[in-house]
């Protein structure tokens, strides 16, 4: 039997060379297009350093994050972003209730914050517009679903994409218990799933997954916790990408740089 | 994101030292008990060298293989069992009509075969009970379905334990298309299943799975490709290790060697 790879199992990541052209197609996006870097005052500079030149300028992307708990997937986006080569900005952090361990690690890293309770409106589809609303002040390219434990209504979905994670290989085990729903199923492999939300319960379409091994003695917090850590590498990885080379949804395929 | 394991991911193997104390629970079954070994007219050699000595000479469990079409996961059976140390012996091959691909290979390598269709019994009952009364008579400690495309019924489940393989990773994707199903779902990752039979379609207890990347532009006979190359692989190994190890199922839990 095969070795397990240390970092689990996912979709390849892009090949390089998607990288330089995905960039060009954002740039011309932002209104710099491939044409005004090459012509013009800029020098002849050899193809690999254009790429490079590339990717450590680029204007960072604007996000919002939803969270309801502790925020370590929140921690995670935080802390990718430092790194401006990364392309994100996180323009928002949203939460569904007050005093939240994620809120405090927004405030901590000095972003704005947004709070819509349920209990503040007169019913889910006042809430679900408040949301919306403040989803779209915050004028993010895409919303990052990182532990927010609602399900989202038309309004919020009717914005920009919103993308989750769920600790299973969807289809299977979707819903509240996807850990502890595999091991009762006695699987030997699950995972996660990177996927953009749509209007069912962990339905939507497929971004990217990766497979995590589940061995004999495993309880659900052991097998939980080493989801967990595939689980924020991709959300890192997919929100990077998504927001250097775009995304394109075309039916229940999500291609990334498309 | 991390490099895929090319020979994918499956539950890890038994550790070394299993080997060992299992083979000796499985001489006992044989009569051959452990005692008899260490005491007596046997010299005292190394652990290590008891372990290959059990391992070296087993008595070949005896196996039955049932097969409808084109018989490469039997050929892989075939051929994995001519090694004396994988302690197997195909005792015997079914199928379920005349002329199959696999027939002709059971026969070329000697292997006694028999025939089980259902157009020569009144009813589906009177053909499970011919094929049961087919398996028994040969004995078999189990029973591989490697391509067999019927669904067994109570009389034959009610036999040896039969364990089959599936192209999605149980319980996606069931039935008699996983691949094009997974495929059109959209999945990143999909896989191969071996499990214990039961009553349902693809639903009994998982014995191993093992992991596929989908990538972004496989077909469903490239993804198929690669998952046959899974398939292969893990039925040869789980085949030889419940021959060796023994196996025991719990509920959902499948444990070899147990």
């Amino acid at each position: 039997m095969p070795s397990v790879a240390p970092g689990g199992v996912g979709r390849r990541p892009s090949p390089a060379g998607r990288r330089s052209s995905s960039a060009g197609r954002r740039s011309s996006s932002d209104g710099r297009g491939r044409g005004a870097r090459s012509a013009g005052t800029r020098p002849i500079i050899p193809h690999a350093t254009r790429v490079l030149a590339v990717s450590d300028s680029p204007r960072p992307v604007p996000i919002v994050v939803l969270v309801s708990g502790s925020g370590t997937l929140l921690q995670a986006l935080i802390d990718a972003s430092v790194d401006p080569g990364y392309g994100v900005r996180i323009s928002a952090v949203g939460v569904d209730r007050d005093g939240t361990a994620g809120q405090e690690r927004a405030e901590r890293s000095g972003i704005p914050t947004f709070v819509v309770r349920p209990r503040d409106h007169r019913d889910r589809a006042a809430w679900d517009e408040a949301l919306a609303a403040e989803i779209a002040r915050h004028e993010p390219r895409f919303v990052v679903s990182a532990g927010f434990m609602r399900i989202l209504g038309p309004r919020a979905l009717a914005g920009p994409t919103v993308i989750n994670t769920h600790p299973a290989l969807l289809p299977s085990f979707p819903g509240a218990h996807g850990v502890r729903d595999a091991l009762a199923h006695g699987v030997a492999v699950t995972g996660t799933t990177c996927h953009v939300v749509d209007a069912g319960v962990d339905t939507g379409p497929i971004i990217t997954q990766r497979a995590v091994v589940v061995e004999d003695d495993d309880t659900e917090e052991s097998l939980h916790e080493r989801i967990k850590v595939q689980e924020r590498e991709m959300l890192v990885d997919v929100v990077g990408r998504m927001a250097r080379h775009g995304h394109r949804i075309d039916g229940r395929r999500v291609r990334l740089g498309g």
